[in-house]
């Protein structure tokens, strides 16, 4: 077991309605002069970002907005924001949407409270030494950014994808309403929680170790989202199957399911931001496309986890022969994932690398992590390559 | 599933020699004058507190002490505080040592930051509007003080125990390191992990519905505990197991273990305080005395949760005479509280109350809570003098 930190300042209000709060709410942190951000149109034509505007003008709050964020969110759509805030005198950032709205408004937020380029935090050649406050509407059950200290921006120079972690970027707020998510279309939904389930198992495999109790959120959670899941692609409007999932969402990412772990894997999200970045894939189905091929290149290194993994999570019978348990779990996680509409090799994901494209997509992802990836087993730009390649087509598998 | 406000702001450092770090936190969080509160001066002693007071003085910051609280701490010594940290002119409090401490010192900090008497805060006629910041060494696992927005205060004239619940109090930081904690006695430790059980307990056992997420995190932390309560008995200086128990008593009472819940039951905790007030028993201990005789009168009214705890957390087979399982589960946990050395009666508080006491008991209980407790079954004051009387004496029942 590690020590570690553990810090989700976030208040969140949860359940029917609590988008409506949030003027009070900008209200109760001080806002006055508010950037409201926010991606696609539909919110504005279906009447929930003018609900949410009414409430801020109650409460007396100016407000400008800017949408047009789009997924895997943009570089050039961060400097417009930040502009746009310091035109406007902005004092506090405001978002409704999904994560890539809320890692664009992170970024803005890192843009306007430090001098020089946002990028350089991304590219990690500086930190941020400040942020502004945010607050948030969840209308996408997904990335977990909604407690999260993590913000994912693409360069459109170079396409690459890039994090930045710092818990100055936790939001004040967050306001989840599950109902929200109800019209979020049956690919979208198994994305995301693809990628929640992932921010879980990214930590759970893990080589220093963990907790007994983070185990048991953990394995938990996984298997509270896989039920949720199929529940809601069932029926898109099940409240209480889409409130599971959302509050997942938020504690996948908040820090909750590494506590005493060495801080996880994160190998297949660093293999996936490159695909992202090239591609423009959705990222929980990046991750689905990458899985299946890591875990079998890493399970024989870090045996323990993956067998507790099939018997506690994959429901697999105990069995002495070690690994044929813990191959028998990786089929059945790959099963889920097909099951609920998502691809396990890139192929899946309507993309078919070229030779060339697959030493680039290596080359990429090695330049970005400092020439390796990886906890349960340390990966270098070949291993990338070969993961790459592998996982372009795995219809022998299924 | 019942919408939720969730706010966990504390920072927490958790490892080995994280106690360290007192100085520079304080620091980070902008204290300059501080009061340091704690209990016994064991902990001056040992040298613990030397070490820590050390660290203060290697950030530059002034301090002064106050010790000599007690379990069940005394309005007296809160009043003590709240004199000693104006005439100092304290900006920040401090603490080191368990749950009594910290609820000592959150009171001093509501005493301070605002006008009138801090008791009015406990009797709730007054809602506090400010607090002071606060941060704190756990030296115990037992109250879950360090994350919650709890304080419960004893006052000597009536010996009246009450608390006072605001996201004001919520620690700033918590230094959390399991070593501390290896020197508590084992009556202590199995009294303290009896208390972090019942915070979740208290809010499965509710009317109004759950979420599955919550409920798989609370029967998991329910287990851990239990399991490594053992293992610290046997090897009180196992720190993996005291780490889980620490851990846990963080999470089952910042909130986490009541999300989606109608914030729970508390009953048993409503009835012990009367008994802490007048008799100044050990609060887990306290409680284990009270659970089964509760238990036993409402799970007729709520046996869907009684079921599913039998089975989930105390490994019942399932069976279709329900009831037969539920009084195995209620059988198996009282017994669980007496293999750790808890009493799960009154009498083996050491204490066996007169018929006038127990209406007393009872009337102090009814009149502290507005005449009901409960809400897995809503209990008046004949149902709490029926509760005192029964678990005065359940030897037959072991």
């Amino acid at each position: 077991m590690k020590g570690f930190k553990y810090y989700t300042p976030t208040e969140v209000r949860f359940g029917k309605d609590t988008e409506l709060k949030a003027g009070e709410m900008l209200k109760k942190y001080g806002a006055t002069r508010v950037l409201v951000h926010y991606g696609s149109d539909r919110i504005v034509e279906n009447g929930l970002l003018g609900k949410i505007l009414k409430t801020l003008d109650e409460n007396g709050i100016a407000h400008t907005e800017l949408g047009g964020v789009v997924p895997n969110p943009r570089l050039s759509k961060v400097r417009e924001g930040i502009e746009l805030a310091k035109e406007f005198g902005a004092d506090f950032l405001f978002g409704v949407g999904g994560g890539s709205v809320l890692d664009s408004l992170k970024a803005i937020g890192y843009g306007l409270a430090n001098e020089g380029d946002v990028w350089d935090f991304y590219e990690h050649t500086r930190k941020p030494e400040a942020s502004m406050p945010i607050g948030f509407v969840l209308t996408l059950s997904a990335t977990g950014s909604v407690m999260s200290d993590s913000s994912v921006i693409t360069n459109e120079d170079g396409w690459k994808k890039r994090g930045c972690n710092s818990d100055l970027c936790r939001p004040k707020f967050a306001l989840m309403n599950p109902e929200l998510t109800m019209t979020v279309n049956p690919y979208q939904t198994a994305s995301g929680s693809a990628d929640i389930m992932m921010h879980t198992m990214e930590r759970y495999f893990n080589r220093l170790g963990s907790m007994e109790i983070t185990d048991s959120i953990a394995e938990g959670l996984l298997k509270v989202v896989m039920k949720n899941t199929k529940k809601v692609l069932e029926d898109p409007t099940d409240y209480n199957a889409r409130a599971e999932i959302m509050w997942c969402e938020a504690l996948s990412h908040n820090g909750l399911t590494g506590c005493g772990t060495d801080g996880g894997d994160w190998s297949c999200h660093r293999l996936e931001h490159e695909l992202g970045g090239l591609y423009d894939v959705a990222h929980g189905a990046g991750l689905c496309a990458i899985w299946g091929t890591w875990a079998r290149m890493v399970c024989d290194d870090l045996p323990d986890r993956f067998y507790k993994f099939a018997v506690n999570v994959m429901d697999v019978e105990p069995d002495k022969d070690e690994m044929k348990v813990i191959y028998e779990g990786i089929r059945r996680m790959e099963e889920f994932f097909r099951s609920i509409g998502m691809p396990t090799d890139i192929k899946g994901l309507g993309v078919v690398p070229t030779g060339e494209e697959l030493h680039l997509l290596a080359e990429k992802c090695a330049a970005a992590t400092g020439g390796h990836i990886g906890s349960a087993l340390t990966l270098y730009e070949e291993d990338m390559y070969r993961i790459y390649k592998d996982a372009v087509d795995r219809s022998e598998d299924k």
